[in-house]
This record gives C-alpha cells, structure tokens and sequence, in this order.
C-alpha cells in the first residue's frame, strides 16, 4: 500500500484511528467525520502518496487547524480557512504547493489536509511531523530538525489572513500566531513548514496516515465483531499498553491563551480497583500518574478511549462518569533524541520530570 | 516653501509643533528629538515634497509607530523597525515606495517617517492623514475616504515581521494589528496605506509637516524673545483659542489593550479661576469638560502645552502639579464630514455626545 485513495471506508477508519493517536488534541473526530463525509459527497477522492515516493523538488507544507479543541467543537468552520491560508503563503512564496504534508495526527487535523488537498487538486503525503499531536507549533520535527517555520499564514472563515514573513523563531511565530488566532474566535487555518520533498523524508514521520487507518479499521473490526475486545486491538495496532481502566470523576477545564487546559481524576475499575489516576493535559494529555506515581509523559502519546467501544476522547468531549481505558504508546523515535526531548520532553511543558520511555517504565 | 529639505532647525520646530498638534498622543517629542539629532548626525538630509507636487504614479505608504505612549517612552527602539515594516511591505507587493506619507502628526510620528525616508534614500510628502494624531487605525482619512487597508505589516526590533495581506476591513486589521504590537512588546513599526499619488491627492490632509514646523518656529521665537506669550504665539500659528489654564492635580492613567487610557483633572488659575477641567484621553486627548460642560470633543484638537514655555505635553508625561493651558484647535474640514464623523466623533470612542465645531461651543 505505497500510494493509495481515500475512500468514504478509509475516512472512517482514520477519523478513529487518528483521535485515538491525537492524544486528547488535534480536533473532534466527530467534527472530523461530518467534514469528511461531506467531502466525499461532493465528489472528492484524496491521493495518498508515500512519504518515499514524494519527489525531492516538490514544494510541499503543512495545512492545519490551530486552537483550543473546545473552541474547534463549537465554533461553526467556514470551511476554507485551512486552503485559504495555504493559498496565502503560496501567494506569499511565489510558487504553487505539491502536496500537503500534515502537521500532525488528530481527529481533525487529519481530516483538514485531505479538504485542502481536494479544494487544491493536490495529493497529502502519509506523514506527519509528530507522529501524535502536540498544543505548540515548535514542538514538531519539522522545525526540531531544521526546516524554517518562516513563512507561516494564518486565515480565519471570516476573510482575514495573516502572513509572518520572517521573525526570531518558532517560539516567537508560535507566539504571535497565537495571540492572533484568539483575536480571530480562537480558531484558525494555518500553513507553514514550506519546504522540499528532499527536506520532508529527512524531517517527516512517514506511514502515521496509514497507521491511523489501521487502527482505525482494528477498532471497527472489534465493534462488528463480538468476541473480539477492542482494546486488544488497539494495543496489537499501536504496540502499545493498557495504563489504567477506570471511571472519571473530575474534570477541571479551562480554555485559556487559545489552548485547552487542565486535568481529570479517574478511579479505578476491574484490574485497577482502588487506584487513582490524574492525567494533566494542554490541548493534548501530558502527563498520567497512578496513585502519585508518574507512569507515563510526553512525548509517549496517553492516549484515552472508551472502554467499551474504543471511541478515543479527545480533550473537549472529557466529563464525568464516562468509563475510559488509558493506553500508553511509544512514540516515534524522532521524538526521543535530544534535541528532540528538549523541544517536547516533560520540562517543555513545566514539568520538571524525566523522560522516561513507556517500555521502560515499572 | 513648497519642496524643502529639513534641517537641524526645521526638526526642532517639527518635533515641538508637532506633538502640540498630536492632542497627547503621536510620541513622546524628547524621544523623537533625540532620534532626529541621531539623524543629523548621521549626516542626513530628508527632502520633503509638497502634496501637489506628487507625481500621480508614485507609490506611497505610510509608516510609522504603532502602540501605547507610555510604552514607546520606555521601551528602547531598534531604530530600524519602522523601516523594516516598510521593507516587509515593498516584499510583499513587489515593488520600491517613491516616497513615505505619514499617518499623523506627533512628536514621534512625524520623526518616524523622515527616519524611514533617510533609511531609505526617498523623500517624505508634506501631508499626513489625520492633521493630528489618533489611537486607532481605521482613524485616518487614507482608509475613511476609500483607500485599502490591505496590505498592512509590522516588525519590531527583534526581527519579526507580520504581513496583513487581506482581511475583512480596518477595524479587524486595527484588532488583528494591535493584539500583535502588545505581543510584540507594546510598541512596532507599521506601514500601511499602500497607495499611489493620485490617490494622496484626494484623501490626504496637505501642509502639516510644514504647519508643524510653523507653529514650532513660534513656540520658540517666543521663548527667546522675553516679551511674546507663548500662548499667543501657538494660537496664531493654529487659530485655536485658549480652553482652560490650570494645574494637574489628578492623573489617571493606564497602559491596557496597547492604548494608555485615562483622564485628568486640572483646577482652575488666573481667569479660570475657581473652575475645574477635565479631561478623557485614549493616547489622545479627547474630551474636556469644564465644570461638567463638555467645551472640545474629538475630531477637533485639544492639545495641553506648559503654561511657561509652551512644551507640549502628551500623555506618558503627565503628572501631578504641572502648571498648562488647554488649547482648543478646530480640525481639518476631512475630519468633518458625516463619513469622518462616524469614524472620529465623540461616539466612535464611546462617549454619546454629539460633534459641535470648536467655533461654536459656548
């Protein structure tokens, strides 16, 4: 499977599939799923094309949504703010774009690239620069590994663009970006990291589009077929474990500087009976502990799914009673270097701990 | 004096009449000295040219700094800012400014235009579009008589560069804009108003780089010549009248949203006597009231100068005990018509009042 269409049976599956990998951030795959669908009603059919097979000259960047997720949920999209703003910084650069690249793995960030792609006519690349998602721009391996976050565009549904030329760094884009994407309803198109197809096999994290499909279809396999639980089927998808299983009874949420932050308590159920559980989050979950205990943090992906049917829980659907499964994965090895672990690492997000990879923890 | 070269001389005139006419706001004038004589120094030399003498296919735009008062005293500039969101601005369109066109006059913001000019090796147009200075963008007569807003770009002393490139109108770029600048510190270069000779012709206030200097040249033949008011000479130089003399004896000021924001209150000397005036300001002065009777509103200037020596004094140096006149100085006739009063009347910054030409109130 090297290049490949995306059908209404793929988009299913990546919706779930990419929620589940988008760690509680990178958009409702509800929203997602409405969009895509509408999408194929129109017509559309979206090119896949391997990250191996993407020709050095090509000119490629990526095309997402950027916010807080509770504000993505409830916010009406206009539909063309992500093609506008890479319309913007093509007009910006002079130079048609190839094909989008994604910036990350999500419920809605997933889905954006391939409505750019069908309004630009245009193939996406299965790769991201995360291999999950992350609440800042700086912390993707495109701008970790050496590809200027100069230009970015901004546009919003309303009409307005923004375009950031040249400036200090990805910090200080990150900063301006999102001071502006409040000041434009706390949701916006953005497309940035322009670079070469040469540039995006060395700097990309390759397969995560048919990754997010596999699991996808696992997921769906489990739910049509009885015997089989689907929380197996994610851990065989994703390689990864089952961190805790219990009930949440907390949920502290604010949506603040254009992110979504906060944590939730859980207790509990079946194996972990009397344990607790928090889990800390911005846009995306950070960090769990277990009865005090760290037992995994960014940049392995905390992923959040219901118990019973794998549906994941993004950020902005948390609340109480929904009886969830917590699962750790391993995240892509190009989040684990050094220079890496400085931009994405527990400290980059406050918390003074370790890294510690999940394999390797308890 | 149609086309003139400012000198040494000129400047000190130029930055002393200007801030008078700046109602408050425009820029601290000892900031704009200091920068001016820098210039000089440097062996500069701006040539100026009157608005008639533009050639209708000039491309022009304005620049200048954009920002609250009390920060632009504080925060120590790159000197190249201004310049490099002109620079950003002739990237994005593709081609030179013949010539700069300020925005407003102030005792910043008319130095900041023949900073660019020098940088730049062009000339700077004897016009400006407010005859006075305002606090918000979509105040100047460019963008009320039918000028685009867009393209618009900022940059600030540490190397970022934003692009405006289309937007809904000037009222979300003035939003999008000046939620940057406070990101940005509290103070950046801006250059806007991308426009060609014809169209300065029709929508620019002519002669106010030259007026300032004027009423300058009177501030200080009156100082050096021991028997001439000050007072009278500012008057006759504007055809304002005197509002009020008295002393500061309460300043209420804040720095919030990139404005400064406040009001004073003044008691009463010589013939006003007994008599208290008060005075709302949003980087400029913009209503006063003597004894609660409103006696100035926006658009028409209302400007305060030392009683002694007819120093102007904008907003960032108010403070308790300073002995100044309140002058009333009626505004250009573009600030008046219905178009203009909907941007720049009384209502426009919240206050239910209606416009009464300073010739007419009592």
């Amino acid at each position: 499977m090297s290049n490949w269409q995306v059908d209404e049976d793929a988009l299913e599956s990546i919706v779930i599939g990419a929620a589940v990998l988008g760690t509680g951030g990178g958009g409702n795959p509800y929203v997602g799923r409405l969009r895509a669908r509408k999408l194929l009603r129109a017509g559309h059919a979206i090119e896949v094309v391997a990250l191996e097979d993407v020709p050095d000259d090509w000119s490629l960047c990526t095309a997402g949504g950027m916010g807080a997720p509770t504000i993505a949920v409830e916010k009406i999209a206009g539909g063309s703010e992500t093609t506008d703003a890479v319309r913007a910084l093509e007009d910006h650069v002079g130079q048609r774009i190839d094909a989008i690249l994604p910036a990350e793995i999500g419920g809605g960030n997933s889905i954006e690239p391939m409505i750019v792609a069908a309004n630009l006519g245009i193939p996406m690349v299965d790769a991201d620069g995360m291999g999950r998602a992350f609440p800042t721009m700086p912390m993707i391996t495109y701008f970790i590994y050496g590809i200027s976050p100069f230009p970015c565009a901004l546009a919003d549904e309303k009409g307005n663009r923004i375009v950031y030329p040249q400036g200090v760094d990805d910090y200080w884009l990150e900063r301006l970006a999102r001071s502006s994407a409040v000041q434009m309803g706390g949701f916006v198109g953005c497309a940035v990291a322009y670079m070469s197809g040469a540039d995006a096999k060395r700097t990309a994290i390759g397969g995560t589009l048919s990754r997010a499909r596999a699991l996808g279809d696992r997921v769906r396999l489990a739910r049509a077929v009885r015997d089989e639980d689907v929380l197996d089927g994610i851990l065989a998808a994703t390689g990864g474990r089952t961190l805790f299983e219990g009930k949440i009874v907390d949920v502290e949420r604010r949506s603040t500087d254009g992110f979504t932050r906060g944590q939730i308590l859980l207790d509990g159920f079946d194996g972990d009976a009397g344990a607790q559980m928090r889990i800390s989050f911005q846009n995306e979950y950070l960090v769990a502990w277990r009865d005090g205990e760290v037992v995994a943090t960014v940049p392995d992906l905390i992923c959040m799914v219901n118990r019973e049917d794998g549906e994941p829980i993004t950020v902005d659907r948390l609340r109480y009673g929904y009886r969830v499964a917590i699962l750790g994965v391993p995240c892509s090895e190009l989040l684990r270097t050094p220079e890496a672990l400085e931009v994405v690492g527990p400290p980059a997000f406050g918390y003074e701990l370790p890294f510690e990879p999940m394999e390797v923890v308890r």
